[in-house]
């Protein structure tokens, strides 16, 4: 690879999701991973494998069907980790190890309780063994914006010779400052000896808004590797965004002097599948794919940008897949006319009935609205492609607002087979149907998050709504579109029950910390 | 002031209302200038006098109210704007003009189609008026980050000579990188002779996603003054977020050397209050006041967090106002606890009518709702705040949601005096409703947003809805809560229809591109 080219490494699969709230199933983890090799994303941290049975079950379903990106698993320096990271990329195409251990004297002290030498045999012996399983292996010191220069130049120079083929600098707590960590990286790559054996790459924290400038000043010094997620998802504030990361390397090519291999056309679909899964909403003053990011409101840029287009653009919203014209299909369209606009839009059904069933269902909604909308497709199709068996299916619901009475909603559900009905007060539509569902379902699960997004302009637009159930330390999103808020909300509690049912979740993860 | 101080230059009341839909009323904004001067901002933004007669009221407005910080309107380097910004600062304690002209190539002759020579001129002419009137001047260079280095000196110096003591230079379009942005600052500061005469400031925007870099960059080469918005609100991808660059600024000062001014455990309160009031959610990884700032989700972090605080805290959630016992108030609550409780979280009532109306809310939502939070209190609060004419009142709503049948709504609606009634069907009851509301009041204008907001945990939790109307040109933003998402949605929408009534909008805004 060329000395100028930057590997984009994505961790929204691990970092991504172990911030709270955002765990996905394997389904949505591998549709995920298919949006970011049609990124063509150099490297995917598809997850943990040792850390549960469903991390496992990701990282080896990814690593079976992604072809041309890497599929890395991370693993602490242990040997029951390495051994099980190897596991699940047993079939991959290229497959990775990524493991690590902490560098800095505060979580060697407290965190490890080793002493430094204990710290860097065991990290070469976890090289080593990584390294017998797997050609390609990177190491990371935890925490080393807070390591001692000495010890993290000694423990990488070893880390390389026992075969480490790429070095990660995380700033673990999003502590560093740009100009100091960049210096940083720029004196490890001088006084590693052999530092040309190795791509050094860097994974920073958000907590201080710098994690995009620590990342590129960590390039500019040398680094050329850059471990990102979509729309800044992971731990606390997030990780480095990779579509600010992308594009102010494609649009700062001048200072920055180099390149990803990025298709930046494809960042907003990524996003949004992204935002979709999680139920994180993306800001609308988001950098890059918050809806504003290239609206331009002010009398005067207007004027600018009539005048001369360069006046106040600096990238088109072209290049990062916004289209101007979004008005998709309506009542009339057939089965081609869709087939080809999914096709467009890079929707792949697996089968011929995933697309009978997406076509009735974009007829049902045609009958509902006026205009269809690329992003009624998207949330459409979605609902289409969600694999979870239907334990307890929505067959009927009657709740009524009226100023003055309490809300009943009457629910009749499919459980398994049988049709059972409940009623309950509530003290709005919304929570009185929640409650007779729950009447029936006794699912004692805590109502963690309820959010709406209109998923397009207008009164007839679709509601999808997410609904983040709790239990016991598990946690599930489940989604629900439609026209009435009601439904979607109703919808979007029976996916999230039925996908508790499937053990489609992670309980007290042992995620990582790099 | 000592050299060690940066002075916090606050723009959310102007740049951030140049965001598409983020208009406020200028009572909104008089509550968000409170809450700035709480975290004692030093300068307050408050608006561009001559953009409309709605901005020069905010601005003057805020000018007569706010004691401590200094209020600021922005003018063109134009006699009618610096005039105008003058009369509406006539009342403050503490006033300051800001002055702006282009100054790169590609917006002199595309824009201001003017010769540098009289881009010079016109700026000292501007800052001089400006002098005659007010005592504090600010110069702006628009689009310095594409401007030659030896005109921005050139027009500098004449800017200080003729009496400006703030200099700031945007980067307008969010182009630049931290180390080049840093550097040029740097240069300037250098070469303008008379530089000691006056402060430097940066203004940066976010498209990269390194408006907070850019500015600590500018600040290690010698800024003082940094402009930023709350929750980087701001055209496009916004500004610099001032919690990101106070904290940064708190947490390194070990590397950046200086301080601020700021109370930062007002923070949080002051997201939240700009977040509601404008419809702009907050992302859950958004650094500082996201959701998530504060959560650690992973086994292997929470295991650090318990052996060793430090290990993965660099400040506290307490330091920027997360409070970890949210619960706050019950049915049974009176109204001394009521009343303590609104100002232990910093609320303020006019007058002891605003406390009766507050406090019948209150046991109103008690009556619905089980457990009352800070976040309830806030809602509760503002919408009694809000003083807009009610010239539309919500008198009655019957809707029902059944799969099968077309949603109807029932709406009744009390008009300057009289009871008017419709019914309509819709694609689901929030459209029905909307629909209903519409025959009676025919008001023409388009749904640009609807957004629900679940205010705390819960499934009987508040839903609080935005609903933002545009109507030739007019953006207003609507703001209703209540247990029922569809009676808090129809009080969304008659809230924007007063305002609409109210004038309380922009058309067309000139607004400023510094």
């Amino acid at each position: 690879m060329s000395q100028d080219r930057v590997i984009i490494f994505d961790t929204t699969l691990r970092d991504g999701e172990q911030s709270p709230g955002a765990s996905m199933t394997k389904e949505e983890k591998l549709r995920i991973a298919k949006a970011l090799e049609k990124l063509k994303v150099d490297v995917i941290e598809a997850g943990f494998a040792i850390a549960s049975p469903g991390d496992f079950a990701a990282v080896k379903l990814i690593a079976n069907t992604i072809q041309d990106s890497t599929i890395c698993s991370l693993s602490r320096a242990m040997d029951a980790d390495i051994d099980r990271a190897a596991e699940a990329l047993a079939g991959a195409n290229h497959g990775r190890i990524h493991t690590f251990i902490a560098t800095s004297p505060i979580h060697m002290q407290h965190k490890l309780r080793l002493q430094p030498d204990q710290v860097v045999e065991q990290a070469v012996r976890a090289v080593t063994r990584a390294r017998n399983l797997c050609p390609d292996v990177e190491f990371s010191c935890e925490d080393a914006g807070r390591s001692e220069i000495d010890f993290l130049c000694r423990i990488i120079e070893a880390a390389i010779d026992a075969g480490a083929r790429t070095i990660n600098i995380p700033d673990t707590v999003g502590y560093a400052i740009p100009h100091q960590f960049g210096e940083m990286i720029r004196q490890i790559i001088q006084r590693v000896p052999n530092a040309d054996k190795a791509v050094f790459s860097v994974h920073c924290h958000n907590d201080l808004g710098l994690a995009v400038a620590n990342s590129l000043a960590a390039v500019t010094a040398g680094a050329r590797q850059v471990e990102c997620t979509i729309n800044g998802l992971g731990e606390r504030a997030g990780n480095a965004a990779l579509e600010e990361i992308v594009m102010a390397i494609r649009t700062r090519e001048d200072v920055l002097g180099v390149q990803t291999g990025i298709v930046t056309e494809n960042i907003l679909a990524a996003s949004r599948l992204v935002s979709g899964i999680t139920g994180f909403v993306v800001q609308p003053n988001k950098a890059i794919v918050g809806a504003n990011a290239f609206a331009h409101e002010s009398g005067i840029h207007q004027d600018g940008v009539l005048k001369h287009r360069e006046t106040y653009e600096i990238m088109s919203a072209q290049s990062v897949g916004w289209h101007t014209n979004k008005l998709s299909l309506g009542k009339l369209s057939g089965r081609n006319a869709f087939r080809s606009r999914l096709a467009e839009l890079g929707i792949e059904l697996q089968s011929e009935a995933d697309m009978n069933l997406a076509f009735a269902r974009f007829k049902e909604l045609a009958d509902k609205k006026h205009e269809i909308f690329d992003e009624d497709l998207q949330a459409l199709v979605s609902d289409t492609l969600t694999e979870v068996v239907e334990h307890v299916k929505l067959v009927y619901l009657d709740v009524a607002s009226r100023m003055g009475e309490t809300p009943q909603a009457r629910v009749v559900l499919n459980v398994d087979g049988l049709e059972r009905e409940a009623s309950a007060p509530g003290s709005g539509p919304v929570d009185a149907t929640f409650k007779a569902i729950e009447q029936i379902i006794c699912s004692d699960s805590i109502l963690q998050l309820y959010s709406v997004n209109a998923i397009t302009q207008g009164t007839d637009s679709q509601g999808e709504v997410t609904v983040r159930l709790e239990k016991a330390g598990r946690i599930v999103n489940g989604n629900g579109a439609d026209t009435d808020i009601v439904v979607a909300s109703a919808k979007a509690y029976i996916n999230a029950l039925n996908l508790m049912r499937e053990g489609a979740y992670r309980a007290h993860p042992q995620a990582a910390a790099v």
